[in-house]
């Protein structure tokens, strides 16, 4: 690879990969732990030629994306869980207009204005059900900034395929560390570019009538065609609708889009998996001192393994189910009260053998830490 | 009982019972299906004595409502999905700050502005899991009445009780339905009056030092003590702390007040369940009809029995997996993609003999809905 | 292959089947939807030099065959529900006697004259059990029109190696529906000839006795052996006997002949079945909707399988354990009420998990109708 | 009891059970072991002022009483195997029109002409599926000739109640063997009569449109109103339709009203079941043979019970799974290859422990039979 080398913070991985998928716009309120996000966008945004927005609040942030992606645009946002919270509401809108956009969510610990710079998966089952009403998400995150490149790529090919928010859920940890990145080459990384509608001026466009494929092409709005966009259930119009067919088929239609894409959406790394007789699963910083602890383990012969999950909403269960089967204990480490634990317990066979390992007082989970818990689990004592 | 007897909508009767239950303030932003709410209690506090304020928005009116309860007063705010989304920053800090407050959100059909007046429930786990980082909520429901104004007054006293913010989470069926409802007498239910703190006026007062039984005694906001309040993780005088240890215990007082008194809070109804091969679990107008269903089907001798949650959260699973012991199908009716259903499959022994029976098109879901999916859950076919 | 390639209707590709079988006799009465069976034959058969015949009804076109039969002729009928009814007591006449015969009976919905040229398949078990007196029987189907030529072809043969009845059970849409149809070369399916005695004119012929292999050489009826033939419990000699010993024997030769033959009668299909997490187990015009189903749901990913049953009767029990093992739902996709579900039900080790996916209202049950249906099944509501 | 006592056969007990019952018409072709049935009736039902019509066979019979139910008469035919396969057309129009009457099936060894007065119990799974397409039917029997005669009059009641034809499944040993019959008095047994509309002449009467409680209210065909009859699916006018809602709801029509009733119908008789390690199940002649074996072995200590089942079809599965609950053994105890051991190994929750104690060469299975097959179910050996 014939890339650019760089050491940098998890943040800026971030922000060169946004501007590497191709982004044309992005608004935000600055929030620690994210803030070096907006502050590099401001400088880095415009040499491209995109442009950058301070807003006043995240409400705003949100809504200012929603509108610039409607007209084309690659759009982004980021901010961290109190303002996640805020952009709720308009999140929920950009799932029913199916607007493509990218929310970043640089975690620190909870609730409220909790704890600013200290690190906290806390927001996981958040980017799944902070939205009111039934819906289907995409939650990508990862361990190192290799990987925070890669899956912000991601995140803007699947907002793009799927016409749908996606969020990336990094933590304080990833966000502020540095560490090696090489940026790949211009067309390196394939890049999803919008679909646009092969439909031609002075026709009908039908703006949420899908393909055969299930793909829904958009026009730029204030373009040639005139078209409405609501946050009411609506038909292949626009337009809003009660009709109880109607209703029902756009709401399988937002969460099937989702949900019967899972494979294709799934990222994950795994270490030792396939002799683990106990299986670690974790992501984002935790998911790094479980890689420390296993890959030590080993060299004393322990069968431990580690799933690292990147893909966290629409969970890959069929995945952790079959990566668990012949494990022992498997045992989730995370940074809050057991979030991920939830869907891990779900997806298994055998739930009872599933365990927790975690920390939720705003320090880094270690490799010690995990190993004095798995004891503990498996009837070691301390 | 001696009650006065009238015909109310579901909204009437909660309004009735904050009224019961000693409400002195109330703040809120108008939203069908919830409109009612706002639209009696501007008339009926105020001859009581109590303030009423129309915000300009959601975010307004929880932070007022939270300001108000600080200073004394029984408050409540009441709003539908889109306001609900937009609440959930504020709720953090109540529940951060431990400030007693009623949020009652009829459901209407989400996401975004939806299906504003079709019924849904959808909005379920968003009470849950809305709010930014690790935390835990009370949510509650009813399917009746008689229950909405009696759940209503629970609502007050657990949020007073635990100094946290209660849910109400009602369904637009309940919400306008009429029926018959009786209003006990004054002393007919118990009300919880917030515990207020003896430490005299010229002393030190600790406003987050736990007494022995782990409770906050309060004193008035604005009164004879000074004292810091934060949504920031914070020490017992309510100064931000980032010591891991004091950040580790409040984290876990804020979940364990909740998720340790799980029994006390459990509310809910059961018919037919002793015998019962096939469990229904439903609450609010779901379980309208699948009591509906369960009683025309005893007249024919299957043995069908429901299970009605009014406590959503915290999750009653000790409850749900006893009454499912020796029900050889579990059915959770609710109407949403299956909320409720992740819990009660997480609560069970045998998670597969789970199923669901739903509606998502903003129609009621009937008897028949649930009998005709009984049939292929039991493998009978259409 | 060189063979004749012909667009046609199901019943026309049966029709050129049991010409090529070596059809020397047919007699039958018109009924939809098999009418075109009797329609092409009246032309195709005799130019073979085979006759054909109209009948009055279906009691005497039953019995007509039976005639024919024993006089050395290859013989078919074909009927729908209402005839197929009429034909149960000859049909227990030619079991009794042991005289080849092949029965079509292209379904329609019943009961009584039913649904005219709707699509059922309501008469698989009327096929196993609408004959008075223990007994066993043969049925075969198929779902497409290269299928319908080959088991046709099976079943000429089934009914001379074993002496037995064989029932086409076809349904309305594949009787019908046309599509592409290749004519093998003569010679490129194996032909069963009927097995003659080797007994000499002028010595005595036992038509009942059995030869070693446990089958029994036939004599024209008509020819240089005299013999009894009756529907009474007989002996070797044909003549009628109540001996409890010759009873039972009897009994057990009729069963046993088809039953323990199971292995070698079973005709059946399999599509991604080896790592199948559901498996759907259809036949007829059911399993062309299943395979569309399966095949679309694995571009996805998803672990669906089909195991398409040829042969009906005798039940391919221990195929379908086999095949369900490792399945964790086993979904039967049928146009009736649960009648092959029966069957696997009683085959499979856990019943439980068991399912059926039907339609009942005389359309073609659709991909769409199984997906949905299996999605309540899985628990994951409509 | 002041009832008349008597000393008959089991189709002289029918007989006067149907009497007793308000039987107005019977018609039939009389065919061993059910000819005494036909004989008496000759005589007996012109005394009372009823009908009585020697048909030419049993097609013309069974249209015969299904025409004078229609004009308001209560109808009965008899028969044999034979006879039995060809009124199976009939059957299922009587079904489809919904037309009260009560076939009676003496049965015989068969199939085919088999053992004209040989005793067998071979005819209760053709009972069930004998009609083409989907449907529900009621079959009932007895071991006794006061349960011969109680169950009779169930028959009749039972086809008035719901509008449905009823099957009397007796055996040759019940029905020519004499024991003691009191005939009860007037009015001792409740009699249910024809339920008939309250549309009065001149004005629109829909013969299939449903009561709120599911029944259907007739016209004696020929009176004040004019309608329509069809064996085709119909709506509630009782004209033809293929409308699939229509086809569907008439579908599950006929089937719910039977199956849903199933405790209704169940008539059972249970013989020191509660402690049973052992429990048989049978039924007619064969249960006589199992109730002594049951009675002899008590009084050596045993712990065997016997469950004698009176009404067959709709088969009490809840109640036979319930019954066998805490048995090591099922054995099935009945004269064929196994049918009513199909229906209680589907009903059972360990299909494993069900064993069949039968025989089936025309003399009646004996206690000494069923002791001796049961010492090598339990592993005792011969």
């Amino acid at each position: 690879m014939g890339g650019d080398l760089r050491f940098v913070q998890g943040n800026e991985a971030c922000v060169e990969a946004a501007l590497y998928a191709g982004l044309d716009f992005f608004a935000g309120y600055p929030i620690t732990p994210s803030t070096e996000i907006a502050e590099l966008m401001s400088s880095r945004l415009p040499q491209r030629g995109g442009r950058f927005l301070q807003m006043e609040d995240e409400i705003a942030s949100i809504c200012a994306i929603i509108g610039a992606s409607l007209t084309g645009s690659k759009v982004m946002t980021a901010t961290s869980g109190p303002g996640f919270s805020l952009m709720q509401e308009g999140l929920g809108y950009a799932i029913m207009a199916e607007i493509p956009c990218v929310i970043v969510d640089v975690q620190r610990g909870g609730p409220s204005t909790g704890l600013p710079t200290k690190v906290s998966q806390g927001d996981i089952n958040q980017a799944r059900w902070g939205i009111h009403g039934d819906h289907a998400i995409v939650a990508l995150t990862a361990s190192n900034h290799q990987d925070v490149f890669s899956i912000t790529v991601d995140a803007f090919n699947f907002s793009e395929t799927y016409r749908t928010p996606v969020i990336l859920l990094f933590d304080e940890t990833i966000g502020h560390m540095r560490e090696r990145l090489e940026i790949p080459e211009p067309g390196g990384i394939h890049l999803v570019e919008r679909l646009k509608t092969s439909v031609r001026e002075g026709v009908d466009y039908h703006p949420y009538l899908q393909r055969e494929d299930g793909r829904l092409p958009m026009s730029d709005f204030g373009g040639v065609h005139r078209y409405n966009v609501t946050g009411l259930f609506h038909d292949m119009w626009g337009f809003p609708s009660e009709n109880p067919r109607v209703v029902h088929e756009l709401m399988r239609h937002l969460v099937d889009k989702i949900e019967n894409h899972v494979e294709r959406m799934t990222r994950y790394r795994e270490y030792y998996v396939e002799d683990a007789e106990v299986l670690l699963v974790s992501y984002g910083a935790s998911a790094r001192s479980s890689l420390h602890m296993v890959t030590e383990r080993r060299q004393h012969g322990e069968k431990v393994g580690l799933l690292e999950l990147q893909t966290l909403w629409p969970f890959p269960a069929a995945l952790v189910r079959e990566k668990a089967r012949h494990a022992e204990f498997v045992v989730v480490v995370e940074m809050n009260m057991g979030q991920v634990l939830l869907s891990v317990k779900a997806s298994v066979e055998r739930p009872e053998r599933v365990f927790l390992a975690n920390r939720v007082d705003g320090t880094l989970i270690t490799p010690i830490d995990i190993r004095n818990i798995l004891r503990l689990i498996q009837g070691k004592g301390v």
